[in-house]
């Protein structure tokens, strides 16, 4: 089958909601965050440590996989699923980010047929288009393949940024045409940068070709575009179905999740939980901490006081500080283990929120905790 | 209480014997192998994955804990099992070894009062003795503490080593003196070289002081001493009393392990099964083999057929080939899971054959067999 969502319930203050994604590997309720396996594995982890965080879809990366160990060797292995031993949905991206983001020397030459680059592992050559794109996910076998897109640059002017999304747009009807994989659903990506009337008319038209889901790409996340970012969110939101999920891409810091579900985002994934892990920082609701500062040295108290995860419930902050200082693996896979959890705990908080119409008071009371931190 | 060692049978045709060990955390087969966790922490793996391969002693480092984050740290977090979360038994060696192989540009002054040498870390000054030694484990809080002992290079001569030997039983009467850990056993340490009359003597002397445990130090286990530590086991074994456990520092190539309980050793550790495996080895009943080979690109069959370890079960070579050319640390931890099930399995199907009174037997199909590959 391919993907079905279900609207449970609207916020009433909000355009937050409630919902069900009905998969090939189970139903999952929303709003969900979704851990990053960039090459088919989430840095460190291993499925059941995921199933543990009450994980549900989880991300790969078709632009890593193409290149290492290649589409025909997942294929040959029985698929994605089957390769990484993952017993749950998968989402797979177009490649697009990557393309725009990797390329060795960031020289690529986008033409109509697709993206010319090099590779950021060797410097070959290699030509990305909307149809290998959809081929290399049908391939992988995922359960949500993602439509190939320019991703242009925060930088971009107005007028770059209106023929790229017109490109987007062939780009997207020419992908979904050789879409082939009868299990993978096939979602569209809205893009136009921070502005209101492109934002509205990608979502528009690509709500026209028809796809299983949207997302809303071309959103940065630093601290500088924190406003176009939720404008982008703002702007898309409207125009986009009630019966099918929403995701906003790349999106993992707690905060934004907590935005982007009161405008009406369904899904999240970020790459940010198992980074700064490997670095070794932590999510809490007082804000991120870093365990290499020496003021932990002798902590024998948990990352974070009253958290459900399986490193909070063993582990002291000494001994976690310990590994990471002296770059023991095992200090990044236990920290990634409790960011995860985190923000999928974050995730059950926000649809409790919701079923209760309290998503707005909960905002402010997890910002004034989040940031009291810093103070 | 302190570890108790129970003989149960002796092998008819060898001096291999199976036995019982009591300790703090449960009773434990031997001969039996032991992951090193030089840390406090076998590299990547958790204390669950410890548990599931039938992990029993696991062996940390006092001389890297000593060094960081420190033995008051590790006390003051309530001893080391609280540490690093292993409810399981832990020995800790004497950092000995340590302080001779790792010591800044190797270079140490050995006097009677102990050893000074410069941090592999930071080239800090650092002075270890007989008592700082245990002082040191007794802070650890282990199950299993060693005696302080100088571990000569293999090519010291006769004389060196017969000076040697002789302080380093005063060290181990002076370590003995000072320990203090009712919880702790200790145990002496058989040095001498390949030398017939030197181990005979350090074996005779080291019972004479009196120990819950003796092991057998001083042997190099590349392949061209083979010999001389099959010779160094067999100088010292007849020595040591029946009815306390017997313990080979430091080896864990399978054909060593099983020279080494025919000989009448009880248990042995090696960093060998997560070294090589960070490195893409695995064990395998015909030998070694590399995962980096890119014979293993679509090669979806196990790391090893019949293997009943994690990794064997759930994940095929061309995945683990993937995590490991990709430097994604799942595969050294996939790999790692495998290669300590290899060798404690190793150890299991020993026992049995000690118990029908078929070691050689075993012995002899296991070497032919493992050879196979290199043909």
């Amino acid at each position: 089958m391919k993907i079905e969502y279900e609207k449970i319930k609207q916020e009433s203050h909000t355009q937050a909601r409630l919902g069900k994604i009905k998969t090939n590997y189970g139903v999952y309720d929303t709003p969900m965050f979704m851990p990053v396996g960039t090459r088919a594995t989430v840095k460190s982890l291993s499925p059941e440590e995921l199933y543990d965080v009450s994980s549900g879809i989880i991300l790969a990366n078709t632009y890593h996989l193409w290149l290492r160990p290649g589409a025909d060797i997942v294929e040959k292995c029985g698929g994605l699923h089957r390769f990484m031993n993952y017993q749950g949905p998968i989402l797979t991206d177009s490649g697009g980010y990557q393309v725009f983001s990797l390329a060795k020397n960031k020289e690529k030459d986008i033409t109509e047929e697709g993206v010319h680059f090099k590779s950021h592992i060797d410097g070959q050559n290699l030509f990305l288009t909307p149809e290998k794109s959809i081929e290399i996910q049908n391939k992988l076998d995922s359960d949500i393949a993602m439509s190939f897109d320019e991703c242009p640059p925060a930088s971009a002017s107005y007028e770059y940024l209106k023929n790229s999304l017109e490109r987007t747009l062939r780009w997207a009807k020419r992908g979904k045409k050789v879409h082939a994989n009868p299990n993978q659903a096939l979602f569209g990506i809205v893009q136009g940068g921070p502005y209101e009337d492109l934002r509205k008319y990608s979502a528009m038209e690509t709500v026209k070709i028809g796809f299983d889901g949207y997302s809303i790409g071309g959103v940065a996340n630093d601290d500088e575009s924190k406003e176009d970012m939720y404008h982008a969110i703002e702007y898309s939101i409207p125009y986009l179905p009630e019966d099918k999920v929403r995701y906003l891409m790349g999106v993992g810091e707690p905060i934004d999740i907590i935005e982007g579900v009161i405008r009406g985002v369904d899904i999240f994934d970020c790459v940010l939980p198992t980074r700064i892990a490997r670095h070794g920082q932590a999510f809490t609701k007082n804000g991120k901490i870093n365990l290499n500062n020496a003021k932990y040295k002798e902590d024998v108290s948990p990352v974070e006081e009253g958290c459900d995860c399986y490193t909070c419930k063993h582990y002291q902050k000494a001994y976690i500080r310990h590994l990471i200082t002296t770059g023991e693996v095992l200090g990044g896979r236990l920290l990634s283990i409790h960011n995860i959890r985190f923000l999928i705990r974050l995730t059950e908080e926000l649809r409790e929120a919701i079923q209760k119409d309290q998503l707005l008071a909960y905002r402010d009371q997890f910002i004034k905790q989040y940031q009291s931190e810093k103070k």
